[in-house]
């Protein structure tokens, strides 16, 4: 076996560890908050050293930031993959409003927001979060106009889309203590009755 | 003095006891969270013994859903008091958004969203702030239909006015780690417009 076929599962099987431990303080954001998420308790739920964990992270913000991180790329592949699916003419802002509002709802955005309200709190977590904000507030933007076929150049369409995103965050928030799915499907249909108006002029 | 003139000015002291640890329990919850907001620590603030204020708040859900409680009242009154000065007319509309938006900014705010984010993992917590939100939503949604001068009878009217109240949520978020006023200033502008067309055919 030559140097680089030994170096190749090595680094596989470290990849797998940081994923294991990505998904774990996910889960451990979303369940405890931050106040119980430490690197010691989601090395042991992901079945890994402590050592190790801080190898790959040697800080909980960079641990838990790097998580959010993971799930909020995961879930924008995911956004296109269901976007292929979607239908066209009609019916399509209103399946759009419903994939981006989805988006901000389960423990993903539990976990998000458990991160986010911590670090309302504390300068040195709001410097590694503020820069992942802003990331991930670009990406849906940007999926947001691919799916809606609108281009944000066009007067006023880069409000209504981020409004559009605005409320997804709204909604995601007030369907985080209890199940909002009723009335969140109301709204979500509603609002896409105004926004396919209001995106008419442009299209 | 009589039994009933030695008891009011105790009673009166009782209450300013009680509005000074609401006072500093809000504070608290803005500033360090929901893990280092606890009784002792908000008795502290309010420079009353730890006694007081058990005696006030037995238990820390009670005196920090209380309030939250607390500001969301003096917040509606001082909404419908603001809401003597909005303009009639064309204007009108994108006035009352932003009073609407901005009742979603600032430590009020800040403390709700540690409120909820912590009753998000403690069911004991949320056992009380489930009802509070509940309240808040009603309130919020009754003064967004008046000052929008609109009935909740007509199609599509109820959904509307929830969606401006769930995008006023969503953008308090934005917020909460940045200035993000020029943005929202955006945000506002564009949304009053659409909903002005939206309700346009109900009044």
């Amino acid at each position: 076996m030559d140097t680089a076929t030994a170096r190749e599962p090595r680094q596989e099987r470290s990849r797998a560890t940081r994923r294991r431990l990505l998904a774990a303080a996910v889960r451990c954001l979303a369940e405890v908050g931050w106040s119980g998420s430490t690197v010691a308790a989601v090395a042991e739920r992901a079945g890994v050293s402590r050592g190790a964990a801080q190898h790959h992270f040697p800080t909980r913000e960079a641990l838990f930031t790097a998580a959010v991180r993971y799930v909020s790329e995961a879930r924008s592949l995911e956004l296109r993959r269901r976007a292929a699916d979607l239908p066209q003419g009609p019916a399509r802002t209103e399946a759009v409003v419903e994939l981006l509002v989805d988006s901000y709802v389960g423990p993903e955005f539990a976990a998000a927001l458990q991160l986010w309200a911590a670090a309302a709190n504390d300068a040195r977590l709001r410097a590694d979060v503020l820069p992942l904000e802003e990331h991930v507030g670009r990406e849906s933007h940007r999926l947001a106009l691919d799916l809606l076929g609108v281009d944000e150049s066009a007067s006023g369409v880069r409000e209504i889309v981020q409004a559009t995103l605005d409320l997804a965050r709204g909604l995601g928030l007030a369907g985080l203590l209890a199940d909002d799915r009723a009335r969140r499907r109301r709204i979500v249909q509603r609002w896409a009755r105004a926004l396919e108006r209001e995106l008419a002029a442009v299209r």
